[in-house]
Formats: structure tokens, C-alpha cells, sequence
């Protein structure tokens, strides 16, 4: 059985979405990062990276969210979040995913993950990087309303992987200090997902 | 033919090493960030988000390195560079590939962009960034050596993409401040590619 590791309020929500919407039989296991749990041997044994997701498979062990969602949509090939089979219609796919990954999530990360980049005591520095999520969020959406989002899903008729992905960002507008009614297309979209027994389901879970 | 869009300095060396070492037919087309030639409107046209690479292809436009260099991998199924079918080892490069675009890249880049993050003249801020990214690249570097990099190649025997994506990392540690000597595996991987004709002839495109 699949074995995801999760923290609420963390891009696990995104994995643990499509599980939930595929119905495959998996657990979920939640890491308390309040007694720091993903940085203790045994879990950094699984993820040396300290980070989730991280999904348990009969093969291995995969991390990072492209990467599992991408390998769930080939395992459940009858479920609607199947990958595309056409190379370049998969590589569109991987353009919004890759896109989501090192640019949408890094901005919103310099909110609360800003130690990551200048030292963790360094008020002033940290302070700046937040004062620039807002806009950096902003722009980041604006980008994918305009330019991106085919509608009615991400990649256009057909729901993807790339959906409950965005639906993370999007359900994190408030707390980066972003308006959803200043991107009407992803708001009718994430209240498109919240009202899916999937969402009902497993977003009550990744209250932070 | 696929025309590739490439700025000296920058991560379009992973896509463009791969193009030659494939062997396809291909135009590489150096864009001139010293006039801004990211930012005016014909380059917007291609990619609206201002960065290099975009890959045109007869069917699109496709940004990003880890979806380019995917979708170069599985049209060109013949090369050394053929994607995995096995759908788990797909996902362990793309677990690779994901970490090397949203950890490895992002800790590069708040060298010489850290005005994403803050305000542009923030030079503290900047300059609080800039100190960081030795010690982060050096954690990259040691998590590749001891739990990614399988060797002979990343990702075991055959190569794949995502040899030369880490190899871009590689050859910029000087320049981050990392001592290619601490990390004796990646150092003869850097080595290997660089000694291969697709190294010798398109390297020297890209020094800044």
C-alpha cells in the first residue's frame, strides 16, 4: 500500500489530493513538525532531505510533488488524472508543474521559509522577503490566469495533475496577503475543488 | 526544426548540451540580456515569463528545463538520452530533476537574483542572501554525492537528462564559492561531460 508523508500546511496536501481523488488504497501519515518529527534519523532515513511529501512505494521511496504526482497519474492510468500519452501534451503538463514547483512555491516560501536563504536570525533581511511576497504572488497568478490556465482545468477540458497543484497556491491566496477575487478564474477554480468530496475530505486534515 | 532560446550564464546550457549530444537538427538562438532582450515584446511573445530556455517546437512553445529536457528525452527515443518507460524510474529522475529546478537552482540564484526576493536596492537584504549560498550549494552538493548520484552517471549506468542538468550545477561552483575537490564524485562527473564533443562545442557558448 502507497504510504504518503504529509504536514499541514505544507505542498503534501497537493499529493494527498490526488490520492484521495484516484480512491487507490493508500495511508497517510502525519509528520508533527511541532516536535520537529522530519528532522529526527528515522524519518530523515526516508527523505534525507527532511522535507515533505514523500511517498512509500513497493519499489522505493519518491519525493518531490512533480515527481510523485506525475508517478500517480501513470499507476492509475484509469483514473482521471491519467498522464497524457502524447510527448508534447506530457511536456506541457511538466511546463505548469515545473513552473509551480521552482517558482510559485520558492516565492511563496520566502513568507516563512525565508531562513532557508539568509541566516534564521537575520530579522531585517527576513522582513524584506516577506514585504515582496504579496507582489511576487501577484504576479505569479496573473501569469497563470492570463497566460496558462486554459479553463475549465489547468491544462483545459480534461482535469490533471496540475489541478489539485494550483489548488494548493490558490487555497494559500490569503495568507500571502493576495486577493482570490482579483483572479476570477482561480477562484471559480479552487472553489470548483473544495467542492469535490476529495477536498471535503482531506483539506480539513492540512489546517496548519 | 527546434529552435532553442539561450542567455550565456544562465540554465539553458542543461538544454542546450542535450540537443547536441542527441544529435537532432536544432538552431540555438543567443539572446542578449546586456540590451534586455528577455523583457522586450517580440521575446515576451515567445515566453511572457521573461526567461530562458523556451524550446519552439512545430507543435509549441515549451519553457522550463525539466518539461524541455523530458520532451527531448521521449522524441528522441533512439538516443542515449531516452526517457525510462518503467513508470517508477521515471519518477526517480523526475524526483531528481524537480530537486535540481526548486532547491538546487533557487539556491544559486539568490547570488545574482536575489532582487526576485527583495527590493533591488536592498543591498543588505542582497548581500545577506549572497553570504548564504556557499554553505546552501555545499548541502546540495553533499546530499547529491551521498544519497542521489549512483555513478557512473546520476542516475546509475545509462545516462539520462539528468546528467547534464547537474552538470550545469557542477560547473558553476566556482563561482558560488564550493570547492569542487569536496565533492570527488560530481568533480569526475563534471569532468566526464566536459570531455564529450557536445561539451567542447557548446560550453564555450555559454560562458557569460
Amino acid at each position: 500500500m502507497l504510504k504518503l508523508f504529509y504536514n499541514p500546511g505544507s505542498i503534501a496536501l497537493a499529493s494527498h489530493l490526488l490520492l484521495e481523488e484516484i480512491g487507490c488504497d493508500y495511508e497517510a501519515v502525519h509528520l508533527n513538525y511541532a516536535i520537529m518529527e522530519h528532522t529526527k534519523p528515522e524519518y530523515l532515513a526516508i527523505n534525507p532531505k527532511g522535507r515533505v511529501p514523500s511517498l512509500i512505494t513497493e519499489k522505493g521511496i519518491l519525493t518531490e510533488t512533480p515527481a510523485i504526482l506525475l508517478y500517480l497519474a501513470q499507476r492509475f492510468p484509469e483514473s482521471d488524472f491519467a498522464a497524457p500519452e502524447d510527448i508534447y501534451e506530457l511536456a506541457e503538463l511538466q511546463a505548469v508543474t515545473s513552473y509551480l514547483c521552482s517558482t510559485v512555491h520558492v516565492n511563496h516560501a520566502h513568507r516563512m521559509r525565508g531562513y532557508r536563504w539568509v541566516e534564521a536570525d537575520d530579522e531585517t533581511s527576513l522582513a524584506a522577503m516577506q514585504r515582496k511576497v504579496q507582489s511576487n504572488m501577484e504576479e505569479c497568478f496573473a501569469l497563470i490566469e492570463k497566460e496558462v490556465f486554459k479553463g475549465p482545468w489547468v491544462m483545459g477540458d480534461k482535469i490533471s495533475i496540475a489541478d489539485p497543484y494550483l489548488f494548493v497556491f490558490s487555497f494559500w491566496m490569503e495568507g500571502d496577503n493576495v486577493n482570490p477575487a482579483d483572479f476570477p478564474k482561480l477562484l471559480d477554480h479552487r472553489n470548483r475543488i473544495l467542492d469535490r468530496p476529495a477536498a471535503k475530505k482531506v483539506v480539513p486534515l492540512h489546517q496548519p
